[in-house]
Parts: structure tokens; sequence; C-alpha cells
């Protein structure tokens, strides 16, 4: 039998299941800050773009969860043509799961305001 | 009475209504084009991505109507980890309708085989 | 002899040359906007992205002149792995000049204070 | 002695050096991903874009090293308005060298035919 697909891939990797999956969550996460960072968002269209951004970040390998959460306090309610804001960084609360075999890591990028940072970052790393 | 932010910002276009609702209608498709290319998807998602990209352009100035769609006989069914691809120009179809006072621009961007390009053009302008 | 590639993609607007130059100005303006918002930078990279955004603007169609500069007093000098920014649309004055045919459009895109807003416009159409 | 703005971020990782330094790596290389593709490009801007993509991954934390380029075998030289082509994945070798304290991490993205797919991965890790 040929192997899989996924078996070819990971034969690239030299490090443990358990840095892959860490890396795996670094990937994510920058995803989606390099990827939305700059589209139109008032309040709204704030919804539509948190489940698209969910649903984009599922689509991809090894993702158990994922819950985005745009500020809403930071939007303006469209008054006028021009009463609309670019997606940032400290707009966006962003929690991905990712689970490869029996390691789960849970990472997460929000604004930190103690370091005027969004910052990306590990959570927990479980095994079972 | 203080001038409003639109007529402020009126004043630095030395061109006609006309002219300018094109230009409007230009920026908004290059803004879904730039903004999205290169987002995660595959069947699942194709629909939530459709409707964020829709409401994204709708919070902008000057729209009147906006209409996205992805080939999906482009994307593959979720069978492993790997089977999601990234938004290109080739999958997209885009018809964004601008409205400035009584004109109204009809422009779109999808992909045409006879130049292989992701054209975006002006399929007609009107006057009320 | 068959038409060439540029004659083809012609039949698909119905718009003069004039207001095919104007769309084709916003196209770039956004372009520029959606593509690079997001990216990182500090004094340090500014102006490698400012010639990167030029010259991805220049192999674009009807492109004849193109100039691109970040605001460096909104930009921190490295002192620690965190002191970068995202480019943001407030650092950013792009002007680009199209021309089809006899036609000429100087565009811009800027911060404007007055309205806080990075604004896209025509700064002026003339013909030869 | 107040904590610096990195012992503050530190605090935040629940995990090693060692995966925190790969989690990093991660990020670096979807960074660049989700940032630039769909960005315009020709074999007359492909070194500028190069440059200027490493550039941009230089500033951010903990990057030791980083070698971006662009298959010039892809690319088309510029014959008419037309010709140029949006980056993709299956266009971008890019190598990423992450350092904290002891840890060194080289990762790297390129398409790799056999699973016809840009892959990120970890090609090693080394402690001093």
């Amino acid at each position: 039998m040929s192997p899989s697909r996924e078996e070819k891939v990971a034969e690239y990797f030299n490090c443990s299941i358990r840095e892959r999956a860490v890396f795996e969550a670094g990937i994510k996460l920058a995803a989606v800050y390099h990827q939305f960072i700059g589209t139109p968002i008032s309040a709204s269209n704030a919804e539509s773009l948190e489940r698209a951004i969910e649903e984009g970040v599922k689509v991809q390998p090894f993702v158990e969860d994922v819950k985005v959460s745009v500020d809403r306090s930071r939007l303006r309610e469209k008054k006028n043509e021009y009463d609309y804001q670019s997606l940032t960084g400290e707009m966006l609360d962003v929690l991905v799961k990712i689970k490869i075999k029996n390691i789960r890591v849970t990472s997460r990028m929000r604004y930190i305001k103690d370091v005027r940072y969004p910052l990306m970052y590990v959570e927990e790393i479980s095994e079972d």
C-alpha cells in the first residue's frame, strides 16, 4: 500500500508530535492575522466576518476548534458613507485548538494592554 | 452649519461624479481581490466566505449592491487534512454596483479564459 | 491577424477611455492598501517595503508612475523584540499615475486628518 | 526594577522555550504566506519583493535569519500590459531561523510536488 498524503508530509518534520502541534498553532494564528487585517468592518458585518474567519481556520489541517471574536466596543455604527474601519489586531480575539494524535494545543491571539501588542501565545499543551 | 464628512471628502476629487463612481468601483473590486486571495477554502466554507466578502464590500462607501460567488467546480471535498486550497482569482466572480447621486456603475471581476486573467471591468454606466 | 490580448480585454469595457483610466487608478490604490496593510514594519525595513510596493504597482497594466512613502514619524526604532508595528493606512502616502492612450490620471491615497480616513481620490485627469 | 516587555510577554506562554521557538517559526512562515500571496509579480520585481519579504520577517521577534526566493521559472517576462501574475504558494521558498535563548529552529515553506502543497515544516531544532 502506498503511503497516504499525511504520511508523506509527516516525513518532512524533524521534531516531536508535540512540537509539530505547537508549530501548527502558530501557523493558524498568523494566518488569521495576516489574511484578514485590513478587511473593511463595521458593527453590521462583524458577525459574518467572525464566522468566515472561523470557517477558514477549520478547513486547515489539525484544527479541533476555533473561536473568533471582534471587539464591538471598537466599532462604529454606520451613520454616513465613511463610518467603517479596517480590521486591526487590537480588535481581534482568536482561540485555536490543535489536535495531532494524542496532543492538544490551545493557542490564542489577543491584544495585551500591558505590552500594547496583539500577542500570539500558547495557553496550554495537554496529552491524552 | 459645518460641512459634513462627505462634503469634505468630495472636495478632494477633481473629476465628475460619473468618473468618481467608476473610480470607487475599481477600489471595491481590487479590495476583494487583494484582501481575500490566499484565504483557505474548501467546499465546506465557500458559502460563509462569499457572504463575508459581500458584507465587507457593503460597509464601504457608495455600494448599492454586491454579489460574490466562488466557483465550486474548482474546490475539493475534504477527505484528508490537506484537502483545502487557497482562494485564487480564477475562482472568483464578483459583481459590484456603485451609486453616487444619479449615477450607477456596474462593475465586475471574473476569470476570462480567452486572456487567462481575472479581469476587472466596467459593464455599464447609467444615469437616472 | 488575430486580436491582441489588450484588444480582447478592451471589448469588455462599456465606458470611455477616460473612465477606464480612472477605474484602473482605483484598482491600483486599493491593491496597495489591501495587499500590504498588516505587513510588519519598523524604521529598518520601511524603505525596502516602499520600493517593493512601488515595483508591485508598476508591473500592473497602464501604470506610468508610482511613489509610495511610509510616514517615518509613526515608526519606532527597534529597541526590543516587540518594537515593530503593522503597516496601517494612516502611515501610507501613495501616488499613482495611470496612462491609457492620450489620457493621464493622477490618483492618490493618503490619510486626511480632517476626516480621520485614509482617502483614495482623483487629483487630476488630463488629455494630451 | 520593573519587568521588561519581554519578561511580561514570556509569562503568557505555558510551554518550554523549545516549544515556543517552534511556535514562533510557524507564525513567521504563515505571516509570509498570508500577507504576500496575491501580490502582483513579474520577472522585473521579483527581487525587490524577495528583499522586502525578508526585511519584513526580520523585524519580527526572535528571527535570526531568513531567506526568501521566488521561482523565476514560473514568471513571465512583461511583453504586454497583462504579463504579470499574482504571487502564489507554488512560487515561494522561504527559510526562517528562529533563536530564543539557547534554542535554534530551522523552518521552511516550499512547494512539495509529491503532495501538491506549499508545505510549512520544521527542518531542525538544535540546542547550544
